[in-house]
């Protein structure tokens, strides 16, 4: 009796401590959505009855799965259940086709997907977690983690999921030196320096961060590419990385300099039609895989801001891409060819361009590229209309790019949740075979037939202590992974669940948080670039406002190229008076846009050039419409600040206070892109603010000045 | 009984837990000597009865004390003991002049000094913790805490310390961009970009490291400095930092850009004796005040390597200095005057270059200003010999400038445990006034009777989680502390005291670790510059050899300039044959050096330029005892790597993999420089190996080739 009573006394207080080893430290967003925080004690005991042991086979990737249950449990249950190979009641049993025992799993059940069961095995009751193969496993007992961090029951199941989309990407813009272009989160994950002998045990919790989301590749270098990733010295670093991603189910995958045969080979050109550039490029291949038998493949910036490509040559994307596809086939490998492309040559729309230099290579990609595209035609601002591109090619494997670092909308200090704008991405219907032909259908690859499939995302991570650099954006990195799993997922759910595990499971808490993220993204909008405006932000760092900035050498290197505004009205003409993008979408999916007055005010001002006395919806002028959207978005940022205070106590201090301080700082810089924009803004329209409105009574020329050499994330 | 048991159960339980919260994550270096641990069981219940309560009044930096106590105590017992204004039996009394409690403190104490005392008050036995002030309470607690640590008695105590210098101080190199120039540990900890909004609640654990071994300054930024930081928004981020670091007993500085009147005052000059210059920095001084009152004052590097200084108007250092001195000194602010100066203007030998410079102005220096001279003549070598201005210069008050980041030895990865070095440097005898006037005593003012003293060491802090790169680099954060707090200290026994908080207690452990410590950085003298040879690193980087390198633009960058070697023989003449840099030295410090067959052969080839076939005291010519001490640099290290992997399972499994991953670098490394080196002097020496030793072929040329873009810590 004592003994048990020292057990159980043993057990609480373990719970306990391990949610707060050491309470002067308080929490420091290291942990991410794994946090395994004890769970209520009511509901301890239900959860342990179907926890008692965890049946296994061994292999890398089960033993990360039993290890992960083991920790989750251990925390959140305060009982670490042991590892065994006899069935017992309440057992955890993982099951793989290799090792069924005895269980039947569902025959269409795809590699990666995975059924979680409570049944009876060997006459006990047990919980399966059976996966297509061990990584389908491991992506159950994340998933059958995640019901108990978000106080599910773990009675009576029966699910079955599988991703939606093969290649579900990480790409890092990470340079060899440790800066990450657009990072806001410190440097660089990867010591290349120290690397292959020094491997970071952080980099096993970022494969566990990005398997309990489903996320089965990464990119380590940067678009930007250096001929040096493809030495055989960092070959072998990055083997290190792929030996430790290799049991969560992750591959790595290489940015290839297109010139690097002349750079590596000696070569003197680069040609994809030279019979000994595509034969260096087969040697170099052949060496990869010999020094990382399962690597991914490569991701290619070409022809794109000063990166060398095909074009240099005269050659096509197609004939580029499918050089290095043909090296990379015999291993397995794939290309992921990026889409963004922009020349000087050509600025009468910069938003046309990536479909004029690849909608005419539709059907000539190999059956291993991809065509990666950004979510807009731009480039990743707070909101754009989907990509012409999309549902434009069908003979062609297109793969999404959304970018989860916040290069325009605030750095890592703004909160901004961006599952809202990738699922309107997501679901921009492109009408390509008539209505319902959503984006999702494109790139699941369900709308035109195709088999390989992908999502890429523009990580957010560096070696801050949060990855992220804000707590809040931990959500970013947490959402692009379940879009990529499903593109049909809605982001409420995925912002319900993250603040579940992330944050707390009090439904008040929950219930404040997540209408604030869902709103975050829009008030960015509506104090950067509201009514369809696009690409203020001030040069090099991509901050703070700069509309006035016209005197750049490219023309679309200005925001008053995006804006256009003049004494007359505002916008850019997309239209046929225009630059007559519009043409490049399907007819059924321009006709909304083609008229102002029908067009989405959300989109008014990318498609059109209208009068600063334009009458919208609510009944003002275009001029006072936009200075009440522009004060609109810094309310919601206040909105939104006074609505975390209203946590306080209710949040662990330390998380708490950094997400004030970075409130405090979003409001300060929503006044000042408000006050900045509309103030040059004015001095083009010369028209009144509308009634209790007003302006500080700084000039363009004091904000002008403004610099910030030291903005973070430059270059 | 049983209440009883479940108790004991728990604190038992407490303690395991504490130190493993999350066996999975393993240690990973943050805690540093602050690990706090529990001690042997055995040992407990005896400390318990010395710490049953803290007793104390209120303050910010005696809640500092009180909290550290409870989180040591806490951790390291099993028990945290509370807080109470009541003395009872086993208290730890905190005393200050204020708050005595019927202490005794002793009339002498310093302001920063402490007192521990077993003793009676109130008819209770107690420890009592006195201090001259609040912070020399903080400093003792972290002493008490310290005997526990390193398993020491706390019964019977009687210790009285003060520190022997006055400024103990960090310099951080770190950029406004977070760049931390001859930084190997991440980025900088200062995120400008978010302060003040945005205190990270890592620098209270910096102040906390600091406080523990004395360190009562920082200078925040770069000495290679940008106006910036003395402009108001930075000047109120710096306040926030300096408020987290207050409690502790620390105070910031900055380095201040001696142009700053002509960058941010739109003055036409900076020249020191211009009023209007003068009447700026005046200004400057009162603003900083008025937004951090105890602000500590200024470095600055004039006149060094492109920086600006009172040089340009044809001004003395001691000009600029002053001129500076009075405008901080109502304020009670000091000036840390860097004489750190070469020009290419007179590149006979560099090593002079300082001695004349600034050795004439002795006497003119203001009473508020330092003159921070490094250890050595030339910059920071793995060995140079004392600097000459040390004791050359009695009317000024000068400080050490130690270098803690290891820009020459190894960066982070390479294992060199400093103290000696220091030592070395401290203990030498500048003969200033008679025989025992060693570098110590010049610096602690006791030499020439000077009031304020200092130490500075260019910190190796920067963001990565374990602070330093490595762990075995807060070893010299900590013995940096260690010497500043007192000169005299042993390097031996500080590797001692930081072996058993940071690693283990187990003697034979400690018995493994000092001893590889204290012969490391010779290890690194060995492999890469040894007899006295100097700065054969390759160009930028700092990080391979470059021995070769003698075609940059000024003669003293270049590594051939340093060792002078050719056809018959190697190093620099400094004798009268040659600069005669000895001279700069007092008569009786310099005799031992004067004669190649008598100076101390660790300095052989800094002061001569001797014979190849110099008959060595081993009996050896000069060139076989070149390779053989090379060679025995690498041996070193391959002893420290087969040493350290002695110890796998009795060091916790995440730091013992990263330790032995650099050892298994610098083993690799240390070869690389072995080998280029030779191969490069065998080009000039024209003479065989001795037998039994080989060079693998490689060429000079091919070791020219190689490039080291991705070098950390460049620029």
């Amino acid at each position: 009796m004592l003994r048990r009573l020292l057990i159980a006394f043993c057990l609480l207080f373990c719970a306990t401590t391990a949610a707060h080893a050491d309470p002067l430290k308080g929490e420091d967003g290291y942990d991410l959505w794994l946090r395994y925080r004890p769970v209520e004690a009511a509901k301890i005991s239900d959860y342990k009855t179907r926890s008692s042991v965890i049946v296994t086979a061994k292999s890398p990737t089960l033993d990360a799965a039993a290890s992960e249950l083991q920790r989750g449990l251990g925390g959140m249950l305060g009982a670490t259940p042991p590892n065994s190979s006899t069935i017992a009641d309440g057992a955890i049993v993982l099951v793989t086709p290799a090792d069924n025992r005895g269980f039947a799993i569902p025959a269409d059940l795809d590699r990666e997907g995975f059924v979680i069961k409570s049944t009876t095995l060997d006459g006990h009751p047990v919980t399966v977690i059976a996966g297509g193969s061990d990584v389908g496993v491991l992506y159950g007992a994340f998933r059958y983690l995640k019901l108990i961090q978000t106080g599910q029951t773990t009675a009576g199941l029966d699910i079955q999921d599988a991703p939606k989309l093969d290649l579900r990407v990480l790409d890092h813009w990470d340079n060899l030196d440790g800066h990450v272009e657009r990072g806001y989160a410190g440097t660089s994950l990867w010591d290349w320096w120290r690397l292959p002998d020094l491997v970071d045990t952080r980099y096993t919790d970022y494969a566990r961060a990005n398997a309990s989301i489903g996320i089965n590749g990464a990119v380590l270098n940067n678009v930007n590419a250096k001929a040096d990733s493809l030495t055989e010295p960092y070959l072998k670093k990055a083997a290190a990385i792929a030996e430790t991603l290799r049991p969560y189910g992750m591959k790595i995958y290489l940015s290839a300099r297109f010139s690097a045969p002349m750079e590596l080979g000696g070569l003197k050109t680069a040609d994809p039609e030279d019979p000994a550039v595509a034969a260096w490029w087969q040697m170099k291949a052949n060496e990869i895989y010999s020094i990382i038998p399962d690597f991914g493949g490569f991701l290619v910036k070409a022809n794109s801001e000063g990166q060398p490509g095909p074009g240099d040559y005269k050659r096509t994307h197609a004939q580029g891409a499918n050089m290095l596809a043909k090296a990379l086939k015999p291993h397995g490998g794939i290309v992921m060819w990026r889409a963004f492309v922009y020349s000087e040559h050509d600025a009468t729309d910069r938003a046309k361009q990536a479909y004029l230099e690849f909608q005419p290579s539709d059907g000539q990609f190999a059956d291993n590229v991809l065509v990666q595209i950004k979510n807009g035609a731009i480039d990743f601002q707070p909101r754009e209309p989907f990509h012409p591109l999309f549902g434009a090619m069908p003979k062609t494997q297109q793969m999404m790019e959304f970018q989860i670092t916040k290069e325009y909308l605030g750095f890592a200090t703004h909160l901004a949740y961006l599952a809202p704008m990738w699922e309107e991405a997501l679901q921009a219907d492109t009408f390509a075979k008539g209505k319902g032909s959503t984006v999702a259908n494109v790139i699941d690859g369900t709308l035109d037939g195709h088999k390989l499939t992908g999502m890429a995302g523009v990580a957010n991570i560096g070696d801050d202590r949060n990855w992220t650099g804000s707590d809040f954006d931990q959500a970013n990195w947490y959402a692009f992974g379940r879009f990529a799993w499903n593109p049909e997922s809605k982001s409420a759910d995925i912002a319900t669940d993250w603040a579940r595990m992330t944050w707390s499971n009090d439904p008040k808490v929950v219930a404040t948080i997540v209408p604030m993220m869902m709103g975050s993204r829009e008030a960015v909008v509506h104090y950067m670039t509201p009514l369809g405006l696009a690409h203020l932000m001030d040069t090099g760092h991509h901050y703070g406002p700069g509309p006035w900035v016209s005197e750049l050498g490219r023309p679309e290197w200005n925001p008053a190229y995006y804006h256009k505004a003049d004494a007359n009205g505002i916008g850019f003409d997309r239209t046929k008076t225009g630059s007559n993008a519009l043409a490049q979408y399907h007819p059924a999916a321009a006709k909304p846009w083609l008229d102002p007055k029908k067009t989405d005010e959300r989109f008014l001002l990318w498609f059109h050039h209208v009068p600063w006395d334009f009458k919208m919806k609510s009944g003002r002028p275009l001029w006072d419409e936009l200075v009440v959207t522009y004060s609109q978005g810094v309310d919601e940022v206040s909105a939104m600040r006074k609505t975390w205070a209203g946590l306080e106590g209710q949040i662990d201090a330390a998380r708490f206070d950094a997400v004030t301080a970075n409130l405090t700082i979003q409001e300060r810089e929503a006044q000042w892109w408000r006050d900045a924009c509309l103030t040059y803004f004015q001095s083009i329209s010369k028209r009144p603010l509308p009634a209790g409105l007003t302006l500080p009574g700084t000039t363009v020329e004091d904000y002008r000045k403004r610099v910030f050499p030291y903005a973070p994330g430059r270059g």
